[in-house]
């Protein structure tokens, strides 16, 4: 049942619901070395940050985040690195008249199938303020990432153009540059495998690709195949239509995802529903809500794409009998 | 590095390789006092076994599976339940002239890279033979939901027309039906993000869409959202854009999922290609393959839902702590 | 690496170092609906915190917990529990003087030779302090136990005599009871091998017994068996040298383990040791410490075990057929 | 409840029981390159073999390993390395007259108690023979380590004396030595925490000491703490009462630890016990028994022990931001 880990070498945990006391991550298993500090981190979350356009929530999020554990003198010590934000600004009593409604295209119903009730303000823990405790995580990979000559880059491909009163969806692309080849393990913890479930663990994504995606279903070996070519000794590919993955082990091309956004859920449009009681209702969401969610769902997939390269990588380092030797030989 | 083992409380690992000694699957935590027997599994075996089609390979495979544990005067006795296949017919020797070549869209380069050397007969342990593994694992998962009145049904949505000596690829639809809701977890372990990477990790598998998936990040969301009813005081939706999941959560609506198959890389047209020195050669595949992957897919495809189902049920049974008090208490 | 999560269904992660900002625990996976608050943690952290007598550190640890999340309107809903401490009065200047020095039967050597550095305040990480957290974990799973007629309570069957500015050790033992019959898996995740791992990570603790323990190893077999008797229907034995525990698994009888917990390392005698750069020196610890920790371990070994006894109920929730039928069958 | 699979990055996996077809491992996340075949690892079994001496049981078993997978060309390829033995001569029916009976010191009343019914014959999976496949997979581990130089040997401390149709234990010391220091996680996965858990699933084990161990408890601060010097920049202790082991992680001292068997609950004394309706029974139990386990367990707590530090070695490769940046800078 405890769903709120993810990671396997490197871990990460997260707590906090939207509108309790606070947000939290604990990075586990990260190396010691690495100069850290809250300014490596808070960019990320400023980057998730609803903005001033129209297309965003005006909830107030300062969201500085806190360092509380695993770092010395500037330094990663190799012990769990705990981040946490303050919740603030969050007007609960908005959502007491949705307390016994099942909003449609959210948890609500979900969770009080799962666990009997839930704490519905503001969508408690399915809330989208749940990623922010994901960036804080991301981003202290994605330092190290960086570090070791390796880009996370995430950007909005389509945003939907929202009608008034209602919202949209879009398409986020995720590429991953200077990847070495080998990363990632057969069968069940193929390097595709955990970013599908990375990225699918979002809450409003629906779909997930990797390289052609999609396309591949109707096309011919002949096209889909990517011919080897070496450079200088480096092997490399033509075309990239596997995204940079084989066998679920990357192959030194760029890494490249796709994950499909759905529109978010709150519409201030009325519609159609049902109480907890399952009598019929009609709701109309107020309160303050991102009419598309895409521009700031950007970075938290970039952030879980970053955990999940970094942990696997990690998991790799004792795969060749000669590095295991080198490593620990006298 | 263990990529072989998928679960939480249910677990399943697979051993061997496509030229190997044998196949083999143990499925760990499944509940004691279910009939069980070989005639039960073998059935899942027989469907993704080539038929004889000019689109699947012409490899012989008999594939009789063997129970080697784990069931006692015909029942589950919830210790681990292993099966076995022998490999057999494996024409080995097809593949000395492939042995140092990285034949494109295969896992042959990045194995190396990886590893530093390779299983080379037939692809090893990247081969689509390790899915009858999973098959075996799913076959015993799939019996159980039944019993429980849930059905996993995969289908061939589209299956492409491969040219002479060219390959193509499909897209296979799971639909899961009398699921009931509340099984999934919140954040990372969301019952569509284990679906999703239990789905990419089939070896071709290049796109995994849930309920209306890709064509999600064009609505609006006064059309992505499922009103709620009520029938008899069941509560449902009108529609099912949700794939039956809302925040990971199942919503008692069937569960449907599709993924997008890539062509098969093997294929007996020439392909530019390096040696793992890096030098260039032109590369026609001969032996056995699947011009069309697509149909002996369909069944991996809905054991390996099955099985993520299952697993995600058992966790949940201790979700309330009425039902944890139901158990124990005196 | 990631050293700081334990448990599988019911999972308990902790973060923070001694003189860092705070100390902190995340319990995931406890089922929902149970009545929490900061009242039921706070007496076990009283329980834990250093007294007034000659043995105990005169550190002031006011250690007032704070529950971030996982509780709304006084109950558990299913998500992370997480619990923090704020760090205070911690003298970290205390310390500069030990900074390049191995202490003996510290972790100072260890820590360098595994990360290459250390937060050398007061131990960091492998300070006793870290049990705190799992205090707070632990008290949360005693309540529900409770609840469920299940006691667990540890007690110091021995504590040492520390002469002046020596230290001693002691001997807990911790006995549980109303476990029902059934509890713990076969082979590795035996109850046993669980509740020993347990233990055996609480710092000073050198040996885990369970039941006859180490006087098992001189026994025969005629003394050793607990004969099997039945009073009402019941069946119990007349004797308990197996602790409960059979074959890794509860058979309804008290389940009882001890463990010997070393002396305090921290002595104020002068001792011989090195530097990092492997100078000799000799060494007199300041400060403030407990002569003998024994005492204030009593309560942490309680939490592990309640902790851990949790854990293997609810995984075992769904072993038999018929209690998944009845909880998923329509 | 999947209790079968032990490990993080390197995973053990075992299967069968007692009269049932075989009994197999499944070793995964093990390095690629090392040589290995069925003669590296059938010593080992041998030394579990029973002998002829009067202590052991008259069961032939022949006990051939079959490699099934994960060995190419006389090298291990990264993938898993499953490993089988057929289950012969097997006399089953000497178990009928015990079917309904709970033999006290056995597990058959805790399996019933926890899965409804059992497979009775010789034990099921609770059987001593299921440790078998530990020994395989430790096999396998022990020659890695001694290509890095550490060993890992065991030997029984002492041996009881049964008496006629009586059974006796013992106690076994395994030492490890070569072990560098810096393996070994912080807090939940000490490598103390990590060996005792692998000891104590042995079954007969019940108790595991470290280094001084249970007389740690009766100790003062200034004899248990051992004292640092340095030879040659070398850094050790000159007495070993940790057992190589400060705060969770390897000093580069020997790893002392010492479990405490049980005598063989198996003896053909007449013995007072219930059946499983609760009525009272007497049993005498024949068949073919050790009288004393102990010589036999040897080297399966070796091969535990051999696993754990492997797979703790292996999961401590990226520890320090430098080893990943060697391993993966460009």
């Amino acid at each position: 049942m405890a769903g709120s880990t993810i990671g396997r070498l490197l871990t990460l945990t997260t707590f906090g619901e939207s509108h309790g006391k606070a947000i939290g991550a604990v990075l586990d298993g990260f190396p010691a070395g690495m100069a850290l500090s809250e300014e490596d981190i808070q960019p990320y979350l400023d980057r998730r940050r609803p903005n001033a356009s129209a297309l965003s929530t005006s909830r107030k999020e300062s969201d500085r985040v806190e360092l509380l554990s695993g770092v010395f003198e500037g330094r990663t010590t190799g012990t769990p690195i705990a981040m946490l934000l303050r919740n603030e600004d969050a007007h609960s009593s908005d959502y007491d008249a949705l307390k016994d409604l099942y909003r449609p295209g959210h948890a609500d119903m979900t969770y009080d199938a799962k666990y009997g009730f839930r704490d519905h303000r503001g969508g408690g823990r399915s809330s989208g303020r749940e990623t922010a405790a994901r960036v804080m995580g991301g981003a202290v990979c994605a330092k190290l990432l960086k570090e070791l000559g390796i880009t996370v880059q995430a950007k909005a491909l389509t945003v939907g153009t929202p009608a008034e009163g209602d919202s949209a969806g879009g398409v986020i692309e995720v590429v991953m540059k200077g990847v070495p080849a080998g990363v990632g393990d057969p069968v069940f913890d193929k390097l595709d495998a955990r970013l599908a479930s990375a990225l699918m663990s979002i809450g409003a994504v629906k779909a997930v690709e990797v390289g052609a995606g999609v396309s591949a279903s109707s096309m011919r070996g002949s096209e889909m195949n990517d011919a080897f070519t070496a450079e200088d000794g480096q092997i490399k590919t033509k075309t990239n239509h596997a995204g940079g993955i084989l066998g679920g082990i990357s192959n030194g091309m760029p890494v490249v995802l796709r994950c499909h956004v759905k529109p978010t859920p709150s519409i201030s449009l009325p519609q159609e529903s049902v109480n907890r009681r399952g009598g019929s209702v009609t709701i109309e969401i107020g309160g303050r809500h991102d009419a598309v969610i895409v521009p700031r769902a950007v970075v938290v997939a970039e952030c879980m794409c970053a955990f999940t390269l970094l942990d696997l990588m990690l998991s790799g380092m004792g795969a060749r009998m000669e590095d295991v030797k080198k490593r620990y030989s006298l």
